[in-house]
């Protein structure tokens, strides 16, 4: 059992990761560093057994394993300060959504025996703060272990831990994983962005009030797009080149459907829409996502 | 009260029609003329006092108020029989998601006493058939009603037909509705049914499989673009003028966050992102969806 297990940052993840090791009683210790002082309040409102702590520096040569539950934008400034600090052999990991920049810009300032395996747990929602955390947020879920620069046992010791959390586990290189989130979930959340801000330039242009009918394929869009700005940044920073290349081909295909509406190509349009009618069934027989219509609204 | 009220095409739509004026008791006797033999025995179970229709052109002298839920691209054929056969006053509405090229192309093949107000509720979900239908699927969603060609009693009659079946109306002309719905709706289904798409080539070219790993994001896309493909492609074709005119608006916005990305412009990115996270917050206040993190999924 871990002894001493530090939470960085107790948002929704950090908070959900907390409520799931306490509940399920996979660590002795747990402390929690959170710079926001509401966060804290809320927190403390769980009764939890935990210990809030206040100076990163003391604590950290007694912590066996710390989670970084952070935006990234922080990782660096935490990681040097764990690096400097650790007098013990420490478990870091992360659940950061992408990994190549970081392992390539972060890891060489390190000391050889900090040991970092990163995770990436699919599981989050628009809604930020502790008080949405829930106990069972990663049950049934994929979380990703990256394999560079890690050993077999520190690996394995990952796999365990999440696993005790209830995640389907699954491991992959930085530049995989980067490569397929950039598809599967930067691009969507880009486009949701670029959706909501397109229809709003719409309506200042044309000065029609239209948001208001948006329940027929707009809202849906909306709900990503209002998830945290300070982490979706981040992402969209650090994996900007797997992105950009994402929305070149996303604007091919755009304009590639453009011309087949222009020229009523029924044959065409026919076979793009079932096929991805096609794919909706898988995601639902994948398990990653309810089959409910209209996601069981009402 | 309306005597005899006719129902031509009986999926999602239609079926809901059905079963909400039976339950409100709003008309008096209900023929429902349905081209599937799988459709009909579907609507024979709901167990509702109806008469299914076999010939159009015997029923139709007899007929007082007749609502089409076809796809839209079997009105002109419908409106012509109609018109054709109708040997009294009658009183025509659709649930169309189109107007304009409707009014443009058919109602002038229409003798001047047909009665023709053009409805739109904006109700409807990615799955199709009348076992999907609901009593309360109008209830608290807006009806657009169109204003071209017709006359204020005919309107106001309108009104109140939707008013009973639960709907909250408005009017406007044809235009203003196909531009609105082209941002609103048409935009959004073929963003989804695009990026679904892509996601799929993606996954080919790079041989990962990554559908599985879609509850990041690509998982909310998927639901829409899981719609019906007849309904889609009419909506795309019969709205292409306006709806080529958002994808282009989508692309130019889409192309300014690649670039604003690729040059880390924090300040413009975080405007942005922020932004969006409040239009949310107004479709919510607006009631356009439901306050639920995540859908409420779990």
């Amino acid at each position: 059992m871990i002894k001493n297990f530090l939470i960085i940052g107790c948002g929704l993840i950090g908070s959900s990761v907390l409520r799931t090791v306490s509940k399920k009683k996979i660590v002795k210790n747990i402390f929690v560093f959170e710079k926001s002082k509401l966060n804290i309040s809320k927190i403390k409102k769980l009764k939890i057994n935990l210990k809030i702590v206040k100076d990163l520096n003391k604590i950290i040569p007694k912590i066996d394993m710390v989670i970084l539950c952070t935006p990234m934008s922080e990782y660096e400034k935490i990681l040097v300060k764990i690096n400097k600090f650790a007098n013990k052999k420490i478990l870091i990991t992360d659940v950061g959504s992408t990994k190549a920049i970081f392992f390539k810009n972060i890891r060489a300032k390190l000391k050889k025996n900090i040991s970092w395996v990163s995770s990436h747990p699919i599981a989050g929602s628009e809604v930020s703060g502790p008080e949405y955390g829930k106990s069972n947020l990663f049950h049934d879920k994929w979380c990703i272990l990256i394999s560079d620069k890690t050993t077999k046992k520190n690996l394995n010791f990952l796999i365990k831990f999440w696993k005790k959390l209830g995640s389907k586990v699954t491991i992959m290189d930085a530049k995989k994983h980067d490569t397929i989130f950039s598809m599967t979930s930067h691009l969507p959340h880009l486009v949701a962005y670029n959706l909501i801000k397109t229809a709003t330039e719409f309506e200042k242009q044309k000065k029609y009030k239209l948001i208001k009918y948006s329940a027929g394929g707009l809202r849906d869009f909306s709900r990503i797009a209002a998830s945290n700005e300070i982490m979706w940044r981040d992402i969209f920073f650090s994996n900007r080149e797997n992105l950009s290349k994402s929305i070149d081909l996303f604007i091919k295909n755009l304009k590639s459907f453009k011309k087949d509406i222009r020229s009523k190509n029924n044959k065409l349009i026919l076979k793009k829409l079932i096929n991805a009618k096609k794919v909706r069934k898988k995601i639902i027989q994948l398990k990653q996502d309810i089959n409910k219509p209209d996601f069981g609204r009402n």
